[in-house]
């Protein structure tokens, strides 16, 4: 069994309204938040039979399915897990 | 300028929607994924005197506006950024 942790995050330059709201938040409790992003950490135990073999199938998942590639921009880890 | 990056999830035992929908998606494209749980990564850029007051305000911001504390546990890493 392996064990993913996959970031998507919105490019550079790309509108993030969640982060936005969230600094406008912070900044009225008093909060001197310059900057604030928002994006997502998908955490996926799968089968597969390699770490090779896994990380192959995780890229996959990103480009499928879990990022978008007009917009986001992904990064992840991937570990073995003992059972 | 210190940068933090907050992840926030669900704690273990919450049932989460999205990552059941995106389980069943993966298991429909033919992956083989056993659980998929789904957080935020949040990333703010602050203000601080010193690192130790920027972790003391990163916890407050979590407390006070970030993490549901009822269905949420958080953690996160605070990094001083050069200008």
């Amino acid at each position: 069994m392996f064990k993913a942790k996959i970031n998507v995050q919105f490019k550079e330059g790309v509108l993030d309204p969640q982060g936005a709201a969230i600094k406008g938040a912070l900044n009225h409790l008093g909060f001197e938040a310059e900057d604030v992003r928002v994006g997502k950490m998908i955490e996926v135990k799968l089968k597969a039979a390699s770490l090779e073999d896994a990380r192959t199938k995780v890229r996959t998942m990103c480009e499928k399915l879990l990022a978008n590639p007009v917009l986001e921009d992904y990064s992840f880890e991937v570990a073995e897990e003992s059972l």
